[in-house]
């Protein structure tokens, strides 16, 4: 048995061929290129078909196809909701595909990157011979992949694992409804917006005058040449990922939190710090079964996850 | 098919017999009576053997025993943690019980008391129907029984739930060592606390002199009366109650999330206020798929998940 997997993302769409023990025969890229609607499903149908041939040419039967994509996936109804795919706002994807494919008998599953990425660590990762994990991933954004007795939590109407919403700071402030308070203070968009207002008029990060653009990127750097606005900034991140991953242990009880996206890249030096913090708040006996580690499988988690999307069952 | 449903206390015991409509036949309450360790056990099976008597005289034949207890069940090994019951450390009740009966094929299930207030909800109460409900409860102390696709949700070693421990506020404080930032701003015991905080040395609510064992009661007496002091307190905890049903629409994405405990009770007057503030904090679609409601079985809903614990399955 072999199967597809296709991960799309809100500029690229990346694409594997997987053999039943889990290698990746091929594996190949795709940009956007400013596509919308529908021509993003053309692509996504596009690729599959061109990599059902090229594995028809060397012999490997495809038995099913795992779509991760960046935003809700609705089991019941098989429609997609993806915030940066323009025109996505309930796009039947899993009909669209799967009447694309000549061989009915191939099986088309979609699932929410977050869900993805916890998948894939099950299967390939750090959180293999996990029961119960969560796959915290913080990028612009910030959301959760959680692994409850085996099974993705998905929520009544798929939906859950949104925790950049997650509250940590009363009283609530006008500034994190766009975005939630946890996503203000310790996403990627998060720790610059934090940087700014920490800033003030000086707009000056380790001697340098910043560039508007400022970013997350700009704010490790500068803590790497030991900046001292800097490490208020990371140290702000830092109470909230503590606390972040405390709530996540007094709730779930998970044997692992992985951390992934692309904060954590260079935020992962600071996990035993944020262990110490998580350590303060959480439900004393659960904080001590938890081990947070980073990702095994990096910018690889969400096609690796869609993978094993196809492959169980 | 008749299953008994025991609900252990702190201080008593109840028990009761149900038909399999879910119809109470018979119900009774003992005492513990400063009973500690085995004392405990012994009259947990002495009540069953006494069900199952009179039961035998009426014709019922039983099938199962639910057990609901104030603590952690360990689901693996049958033990059961419980820190109100003296010695109840890792106590083998399941094993106990199960051999104490002369019919071994009725089966005995033990679970959490938050675990069971969930599933009583769900079987006779008002999360019928809900896949994804939360029975949040709030007495003394602070827990959650959150029932996730159907099943309730244990985490790697039977912890889960533990939303006492929830961090709200940042930084940590010593104060919260303890319990817990949310147990600790918004159980009854944390109301008392909060009220004596707040009060500082004036000791007064409602113009008179608050007795030293000031109670949650105490409280929500003085609001009752138009005490501004009393509506403050009240109002920190509402914001608590708020964040918390936040967190838990925005990672749960649940149908419903229900009220109980002692305190629910007289702050299910403040549902709408708690909604209004958690719809401030959370994710904002799911909050708008949720509903709040107070327990429909007060203390009875223990019971009721026992016996749909025996029921199930």
């Amino acid at each position: 048995m072999a199967v597809i997997a296709l991960d799309l993302g809100g500029t690229k769409l990346a694409a594997a061929l997987f053999s039943s023990p889990g290698d990746i025969v091929f594996k190949s890229h795709y940009a956007l290129d400013k596509r919308e609607g529908k021509e993003v499903g053309q692509l996504i149908a596009n690729t599959t078909n061109e990599i059902l041939n090229k594995a028809a040419s060397i012999n490997e039967k495809v038995d099913a196809i795992g779509l991760c994509v960046p935003g809700i996936a609705h089991a019941k109804t098989g429609t997609v909701w993806a915030p940066n795919i323009p025109e996505w706002y309930d796009y039947p994807l899993q009909e669209e595909l799967q009447n694309s494919i000549s061989n009915k008998n191939i099986k088309v599953k979609i699932d929410s990157d977050r869900a993805c990425y916890i998948l894939g660590e099950v299967w390939k990762g750090n959180a293999r011979g996990c029961s119960d994990a969560i796959f915290l991933s913080v990028g612009t954004g910030i959301g959760a992949g959680i692994l409850v007795n085996n099974e993705v939590l998905r929520g009544s109407n798929d939906i859950a694992g949104a925790i950049g919403w997650m509250g940590l700071d009363r009283p609530f402030k006008e500034k994190y409804i766009s975005c939630g308070d946890f996503e203000y203070n310790a996403s990627g968009e998060g720790i610059a917006k934090i940087a700014k207002e920490m800033m003030g008029d000086n707009k000056i990060l380790l001697k340098k005058i910043v560039p508007k653009e400022l970013s997350a990127k700009d704010v490790f750097d500068a803590y790497e040449n030991g900046d001292e606005l800097a490490k208020k900034i990371i140290r702000n991140s830092i109470e909230c990922w503590g606390m972040a991953v405390a709530n996540l242990v007094s709730l779930f009880n998970p044997e692992k939190i992985i951390f992934g996206g692309g904060v954590f890249g260079p935020a992962l030096k600071f996990l035993d710090e944020i262990y110490k913090e998580a350590k303060k708040w959480a439900q004393p006996i659960s904080i001590q079964q938890v081990k947070l580690e980073g990702s095994a499988l990096g910018n690889d988690a969400g096609l690796y996850g869609a993978g094993w999307l196809a492959m169980k069952d």
